[in-house]
């Protein structure tokens, strides 16, 4: 028996680097299997239920796809708040406990941060939590480690960078707390106000990373092995004419990527807006479309392991 | 030949006892299969379509997974009034006999009474009804009598108590019917304002059920096998004082359950807000969510027989 | 290798008139496949991602069921504006490329001329157009084309009649353009405001085509193989008084059938208001329905053909 099966996926930090690098090395069998045009039918016979109060797409189709890809059905619920019992006043956990009856394995996005642990308390099945509002993301986490190993070989020794809202993005905090069992160090770019939380900073540096923070997007693309971008939203200023001032440092276009360290890795985890410009996507440095399409095996693995079909 | 196969369900009425049993017949040797982890395949190739013109999430789940555990497909609209045809006009029996050649089955939600015979005369696949309005939901019926038996081992000699708003709830005048089928006691305990229709109490009496009408929720526990209770919704009273008044005279809570009949089984249709109390939930006389999970086999036997692949 | 196998269908102008038929060929032969009850398994392992920016039922469900049909799966999303990321402000082709990763084709159906195209430029799996806005929605042309070859046993020599909404309706100009390749006479009936667009009528004559334009719906019926007929839109009249007066004049009714052509074929792109009497439903003429249940077979042959599972 694998060490995540029958496991609830809550949180990154629940994970250790083990069971980590687990996922990363069954993504990558997965990855080739697929490359390969392998039939997988590991998952015949199962069922996942993706519970979605808000929308979310890309992370839905990604966690369908990889339960396909294994041979499982699935049933979901693409906008909980319009369309499931939810509206007549229904907990979160009643939902839960009532779907694991229908699936062997739930994957619940859900906006409130809590949502989540309140869901695996609740079903006798395991949940994945695929977002719960500003709290955790941890399947997003796991697919951009597994991107910067494969696009760079290794984690190990690597210079990245995190770009963009780094006080209020989820997945660059999954992220960081994440890499943080490797031996990394890492570039936090914000402005000011949206700088990382200095208790994520702390954490870091007692785990023995080396952090530097600018505002210079440009200086970090110097010595980064890879820049991991998010958009700033506008939302977050209190001033408009702040956010207008500043949104433009923290683009990267082909310029920035062609003046950036040789063989920059840039990473996003999108949908981007304008933080990427579209010259960029052509250039052999684009990882984030790749980085997306990794959900797959990556999700195919947590799927795989928590539903013990691999070990 | 099975007798259901190529049959509509619409209403619990079209049911024979005969037929009932062999619903729950089924139902239990599937959900023994599927405790036993038995792969079944018995609808592999074919293809249900849920057309679900208002949400229902906990009943379109329960078929789709069923429809997945006996090996078939599904295609689905999860909000009819917001994504189908619907809004450019289109009859619910246009819809019908158009999905009727995409599919081999199709379970059918709507707002309006008599919209599933008007979907059955349609389409020539069979139509099951999950819900017409105030109308019927046969499938709720036999998941209830399903639980009900496999709770108790037996419907015959039972006294099954309906609570709550027992005027316009359309589960409990469905199981009221389905139920005088066996030598059943009812007791209904209801607001006056929202007491049992006369026509059917008087039909119940004709088929020879005992039936006793109360308004005090604690006296009926002490004598009842079975409590099933139902919401009693604010939007039903004229004066929200009168509401306020009786709302508490019909919540089952732990202390309720532990001065009733000893064993007794409480039900729920599921969702609850606050008529049963959370501390209720660890008893062993909660079956409300094993009753929720029993729409998965039923559901199973209910397609399973129409598509005529048992006998 | 098929000539299909790999190719985007935006446009009934991309396929030759031997591509078409090679489709229609296929169509067949799945038809009768499925009324012998034969399992397909040619896409078995592969997913179909249905991207429907907007709803379209009927579309998105033959779709569906054409890829189980044959085996496969699908991913889906239901109502793009609302549940997708689009309102993050992702762009089409950004979304198609990250469902590019995740299935092995998609259909997509967008509001916007040219989203399509978008579409395709961006995904490296096939795209098939299922309908972007006022622009092309090839495969309801080609289940029409099949429709009346089926229903007729040719297409040769036949005279079709177009009735409607022929100025703005995307479906009869596609399917016009799609019959220009075979030796047809076609008769366009509609109010002047809506008469087929000039452009559309010359290119047809100097394909060879003879084309008669009428606003006598009578009349065509009695020289007409089929009538094709679409609705007209209140919405297209700036005066609710010219609606009002000629829109009885565009309802085929069962008395205006047994008047026509004997053996007359009635065909709709559904769903129909009442510019179709439900009188004409019962009579052997009335094919819509059956043609609408040819978007499965249709759809098996396209999604089989892009994917290469069968020559």
């Amino acid at each position: 028996m694998n060490p995540l099966a029958g496991r609830d996926i809550l949180s990154i930090t629940d994970l250790t680097k083990e069971e980590m690098e687990q996922v990363l090395d069954q993504a990558a069998r997965f990855a080739q299997a697929l490359a390969q045009g392998q039939r997988l039918d590991l998952l015949s016979g199962r069922i996942l239920a993706t519970l979605f109060y808000e929308p979310s797409t890309r992370t839905r189709l990604s966690f369908e796809s990889a339960m396909h890809r294994l041979g499982g059905a699935v049933i979901s619920v693409a906008q909980g708040r319009l369309s499931s019992s939810a509206a007549k006043g229904e907990t979160v956990a009643d939902a839960a406990r009532v779907v694991a009856g229908y699936a062997d394995v739930i994957v619940q996005r859900h906006p409130a941060i809590g949502s989540a642990q309140e869901a695996a308390d609740a079903a006798d099945v395991p949940v994945i939590n695929a977002g719960d509002g500003a709290g955790e993301h941890p399947t997003q986490a796991l697919l951009d480690l597994y991107t910067i190993r494969r696009e760079k070989g290794r984690l190990d020794g690597l210079h990245v960078g995190l770009v963009g809202d780094l006080k209020y993005g989820r997945t660059v905090h999954s992220l960081a707390r994440a890499l943080a069992h490797w031996s990394v160090t890492m570039t936090f770019v914000a402005p000011p106000s949206l700088a990382m939380p200095a208790e994520i900073t702390a954490a870091l540096r007692e785990q023995g990373c080396t952090v530097h923070e600018t505002t210079d997007l440009r200086a970090a693309a110097q010595v980064c092995d890879v820049l991991y971008v998010t958009r700033i939203q506008k939302e977050r200023f209190a001033d408009p004419d702040e956010y207008r001032a500043l949104r433009g440092s923290y683009v990267v276009d082909r310029a920035l990527v062609e003046a950036a360290k040789p063989g920059i890795t840039i990473m996003h985890p999108l949908p981007r807006v304008d933080e990427i410009a579209r010259d960029v996507d052509p250039l052999p440095n684009a990882a984030y479309f790749r980085q997306a399409h990794n959900g797959v095996p990556v999700r195919m693995a947590l799927l795989a392991l928590v539903l013990d079909a691999v070990s």
